[in-house]
């Protein structure tokens, strides 16, 4: 199906004593594993000793009984799940990044995507770099590694890190000793803390993963921030850069994220009931019933339902039992065979008016089957509307729109959007509604770029994507 | 989490000429896999030929690209999921049965329970009969096959063994140049009939298979009928048994069929609506908001909340990543870890009055698990109702409810049970309300034997399942 | 490569107490395994409870750990390895049978082949019998649970079977308390009986599974002979039928067993030194080094050596890596490619004349290319001598020639052959000889069926294979 | 079983048009597998596009049928099969390494091991370079591509190399347009030149690999030479050390290579017969039989037999089906279970006087194993002999022995040994006579180190193995 893609979520954890850092890493990954389904690893710090297990896969494939043993008790983990853009889905672009240089072993985990990493990455191979990966992540390291060189300890080397990179980054760090979580001055990218029952601290890209391991969320790592824990002890380095506009990426509220998670103190349900209910004022309509695609467009069809009043029906089942191994029908059956994957119930939409809620529209050709499935099970009417503003602009942090080009919303106009919808109408979220997700005041608002085309950070001059689509198409 | 399981769904069918009869029953077996998720299996019969591939395992995990190929093209296709109770989870027992006999060779794909399996397998294996599987599906298959040796007909063998066999039974079985499926006379498990567009003819336990292959619904089978499929003529043979009284499993409606679905005419999605509608009547209270226990118990939360005019809302996130190798927490974790599976939205729940609606309540450890996770999110006060009546007594006919010494209803008094689950309130829909899932006639009426005890056939007078839990714990 | 198959290995094992039987099962697995590498199973019978896990594909690829630790431990267990003729690879021929009847489990492994078994099929598919293989073994299987009706024992019933089917056959047999092995009266296939180290009784096809174990070797079970262990005594029945000609296969010697095993007390290893002995006295040759194609070559290559004095030497290193997955070279490269498989050792062959061993030619293919590769290396002459006769007549007791037609030697005349080849000249062991491999009085002497065409028992009216090449490409 | 292992062997093929160049390589690895079996690698260059596949596991495990499709045709290719010393064993250090660097795309294969990797990897690390691999052809690839910025060419860059690194390598290297080969100025390690039959060139560790493919054998590289195919043209670059003293590994005649391969034209089959003609020169024995321990003793019984004139004999039978899935047996058991690995052929040794000819002894566990095996088989008196000298020193150049600590020869005098051994008499090959092992003059020699302690370049002063057996134990 054609949805945007996360690139990544990310968890740290660290505990006083050697415990089972792997297996709860590993929950930790389950729940996260809707942040990236590409591949997946733990690295696990036993007292200095660095194990680390990666692949591609899901966790569920990746992990088993025999992996976690392996890698055994320890004080410290760092562990990753990764999505991966085109052209990059090979192992050794998969996380955590482990490796070593002049002061030890660094463990790195990364959720983001720099504006600059082209830029860096050529300063590097002109100063005799070598790269194994083709990943911004690379260049992090050793931009931290070099500063490393001329800096009394990582602390400084991450602070002075960050002023040379822009761009995204939610980070997490490993050190023999050392535990270190940065979120970027802008804050694209979620990351919050989290309390150990029995003692110790948990970093996670969202608080579901907390719940996950029975740890208490404690609050979320600032835009701008560098965050340590040092034996025992959580320690903040508020940096130069934490006066800036914070630019939330404002795609995990509407699908990025779990429901159950807050981010930055706003409740991921709450902001999609409301932009339900927004929908519902923006873009009312006449209808007997309003139903969401599942999962993404659940929450907000109850909002609409709850601001109009129009009652809300369980439109499709989704078979939960499809995975990577699922054989793809040939062409001439695929028509047919969309309801595999999501059959509508018949008695929900038969002879009446649907709205319906999608989380956004991206291609559009997923929206378009999804209606003629309401049209055949006999539905009067259907009111599409996205709880996402039209996708117009590329994003350079962390989701996989390369381009304008393929945007339904960028081609098409209004009136033929309708048309190759076959919709009686069509609405779009408002981008200004959008910034209003968050039921509280928010300090410094969210990036809406791949809406608005206001970048927080300038755009990349050319698009450092490109030098890989074309030159490797890695496969190991 | 402790739920009642079906034991099968099974799925046959027939085209003029050889075409792709294993992909589709893939795809069917991806729609039906809510009905067995420990071995699958597919039979294809390339003009008289058959091949078969089965295993322990999910769909996904036992046929990939490879599999399916190497079955090949055919003229017919039978095909199977299973789950299985305790003691016979091994790969004999997996289905469909392909067994060879005098007139050729049979396959057979068998849904349901016979009641009087024991004393027909004493008297085979007296006769020197062996069995290779400790299924009944097996005492049908020499029934069948024996009685075929004096009946000029299979058609006429098959309902030779239906005066000598009872219990639940839906079958398909599949011969040289033949097609059949079968119901009991009761009715106690689904089966109905499809049209494939370019002609031919399906069978299968559920019509949302018929939609994942693009074949168009044509009705059900009638309890007590034979249907055969044969030189592309559908014909239909009225047993001596089809005046009896009918006796759908009513838990279909509840829990086991999906609820796109419809059964014997009854959409499940409306039944469970109708099932919260009673449960709001029955058991009102006063509360914020109704949430159901995913997936199962959301339709009937719909219902309630309908009816009552109290807000429907998320409560709980599921996780859906969670399979087979899923490691379980250590015994001191488990409590904390339940979260990974099913985590509260807290946003939903926090501070409110909440109804709860899940399917039913079998042994009330996860019941409890989840009024907890509710009381931790911030729940003032939990109501929790069953869409089911209390289980009460055994079930024979293909679910696995081997005894009443496990059932909480039965355990424990309504007071014991709010305490145990610590609930505000309680409430189960009543055995009357249940045979009123169907919102119009239905000819007969429902098998409600595990609420209240009354039993549509005699009891079998030893169980024969206990032969098997006590003798054999093959694993194969 | 085209060589003959052994149809199967089988072990049995019994101990006074639970133990590890199905470690040592395994680890006779590993031993036997030349004899079959289709498939393989254990059976573990604890206090009555079996066990089974059996599949597709070698004991490396079907045991791992967990396969062991779930069989878990027991008092008797008995073992298969299959190799399976055309048509007949699927599951549910993999062995060891596990079948339930009047007077409880039964676990047949079976080696060998019925000449009776489509007539006795027959008659019992005429009875109602149905077959859930297409194997001969599961015919046995039936003969002895019918006649245990009638007999008071299962030794008896043993017996009776024995006076009922015709060929070749080794069998263990499990039930609850007894473990009973039996060889046909010609004693086609080898079977013998070892003692354990602390106490408890195995049988095997080869003494080299009984060392694996550790076990000491006690006698080979004779023609004709019943041997039960029951309450931890060894008991013998001599049958009817033990006064019968022993026909021991004479190409267990040449080829199927170990060269480490002694068979019905001949040393495998001396045989095939006396062979290459008789054929250097049959077929003399001037040349400068004898060698032999590994591994079944090299014993008579030495023997060969020895008797003629002209020096033995390595001729080809066999690459051991290749298994099941190897990837078979694109037609276009396959003759250069025989080298990733055998490679010639130049400096043993170049500008000398060599004398080339082989066990036996089949269908001559891949004799042709051996000696291509000589020439290739250099090799000034190639003397080919195959220290099996001349195959020109189909096997009927466990061994997959089916008929004439594709036998090199009935097919050419030996000018023909010699041309074929490419061989200066060509020697096989005369059927005489063949018969004296042993250097001791062996009662009754071989079966050499396939060489000389005196059949020891009658041979199948209708050829009993054809039925399922024909009917069935299960591939279960 | 205690072997010394070597630790790679390399591949690389150069065709002007695109074509399978995946498969020669998967067939050319499985002729290699001898050299390393820990894990493997093929890196693909189509047109500048670089493809890899590699993993930990032997080519049978790593590649199938998918795999090899997925890397598709090329122009070139690299690949490599792995040892890895203890605590190196992670997926990170399976090759071929592609790496990115300012000039493009370099894939490279390093069969040896640097003596100053330590002091380059430090100042490396000085620098800001950060590590992937614990491996030193990581530091090779750093030094090269570091040079390259300051160097108009590849080739010169190489050289400017090989004028800073010290120690074992023989490399492949492949960038854009280039195919490169390298052997270190000693020639620790071997490498050839192959033609291709339709043209194109390859170079392989061992020529085994050539016949694999059907590829000529040309000529090795040699020691100090850079050989470049580039546009079609092999060109030659002597550099500045090709005047030094050769130092060809001995050990790869006596233990690692093939029998079959020809290695800096020494025939390494004809070189283990002269180790045995030497042996029985200078420890004679009375005896009856001389026997190889399989596979690597065969060779220099064979030669110890044609020079005593005592008959050769097969000893031992080998189970070529254990694999890594290979359960170890117990403690208790582990002594009995020896056989399952190599079962003694009693007829051979059976009260005879029996010389055992191995390649050599590393720790003595195995040897005294082996010669327990013969006592209990009944012979009378075993004679040992090594057809390697006493293994005293550590090696720094490519294989496992660390120190001279474990070494049996080293801790132990004459007598121990014999006692430890139980045998009746003891011989070792002289190194004066392992010198001599070629039968022509080989211009330079060997390296003799492990046996002599004279090292052909100077030792490292601390031991770089060290740092990373104790400061990682990965397991990626």
């Amino acid at each position: 199906m054609d949805k945007l893609h996360e690139e990544c979520g990310i968890f740290g954890i660290w505990r006083q004593e050697c415990g089972p850092v792997a297996e709860l890493s590993y929950y930790a990954l389950y729940a996260l594993q809707h942040r990236g389904q590409e591949g997946c690893g733990i690295a696990v710090n036993k007292e200095g000793q660095v194990s680390v297990h990666k692949n591609l896969g899901l966790v569920r494939d990746v992990f088993h009984e025999g992996e976690i043993q392996r890698l055994g008790e320890g004080n410290m983990a760092v562990a990753h799940v990764r999505y991966g853009t085109t052209g990059s889905g090979k192992l050794a672009n998969v996380q955590p990044l482990v490796i070593d240089h002049l002061k030890g072993t660094m463990v790195l985990a990364h959720n983001g995507n720099l504006t600059n990493d082209a830029i860096l990455r050529e300063k590097l191979e002109k100063e005799g770099c070598i790269f194994h990966t083709t990943s911004d992540s690379e260049v992090i390291a050793y931009m931290i590694t070099r500063n490393r060189l001329s800096c009394p300890s990582m602390e400084e080397a991450v602070e002075k890190t960050m002023a040379q990179i822009e761009g995204a980054y939610s980070l997490i760090l490993m050190t023999r000793d050392l535990l270190l979580a940065v979120r970027d001055p802008w804050g694209f990218r979620p990351l919050c803390i989290g309390l150990l029952k029995d003692g110790g601290y948990v970093f996670a890209s969202e608080d579901c993963a907390l719940a996950a391991i029975g740890a208490k969320f404690v609050r979320d790592v600032e835009p701008g921030e560098i965050v340590t824990v040092k034996e025992g002890k959580l320690e903040s380095i508020r940096t130069y850069c934490n006066k800036e506009k914070k630019a939330l990426c404002v795609f995990e509220l509407i699908y990025f994220a779990r429901p159950d998670s807050t981010i930055d103190t706003i409740s991921v349900h709450n902001a999609r009931l409301r932009a339900g209910a927004f929908l519902a004022l923006e873009h009312p309509a006449q209808a007997d019933v309003v139903i969401g695609v599942p999962d993404s467009g659940i929450d907000s069809a109850i909002g609409y339902s709850r601001q109009s009043g129009i009652p809300y029906g369980i439109g499709f089942i989704k078979n939960k039992y499809i995975g990577r191994t699922f054989i793809q029908p040939g062409q001439s059956n695929r028509e047919d065979l969309v309801r595999i994957k999501l059959n509508p119930v018949s008695s929900t939409v038969k002879d009446k008016r649907v709205i319906l809620i999608d989380d956004s529209i991206v291609r559009g050709t997923t929206s378009r089957r999804i209606v003629r499935l309401l049209r055949e099970a006999g539905a009067k009417e259907v009111h599409f509307r996205s709880s996402a503003p039209k996708f117009l602009y590329p994003c350079f942090f962390g989701t996989d729109i390369d381009s304008s080009e393929d945007l339904f919303a960028y081609k098409y106009t209004d009136v033929q959007m309708r048309e190759m919808l076959d919709v009686d109408s069509l609405g779009f979220l408002s981008v200004e509604n959008v910034t209003k997700l968050c039921d509280h005041e928010l300090c410094g608002g969210f990036c809406t770029a791949c809406f608005s085309g206001e970048y927080p950070v300038r755009r990349p001059e050319t698009h450092e994507k490109d030098r890989y689509v074309q030159g490797a198409s890695d496969e190991q």
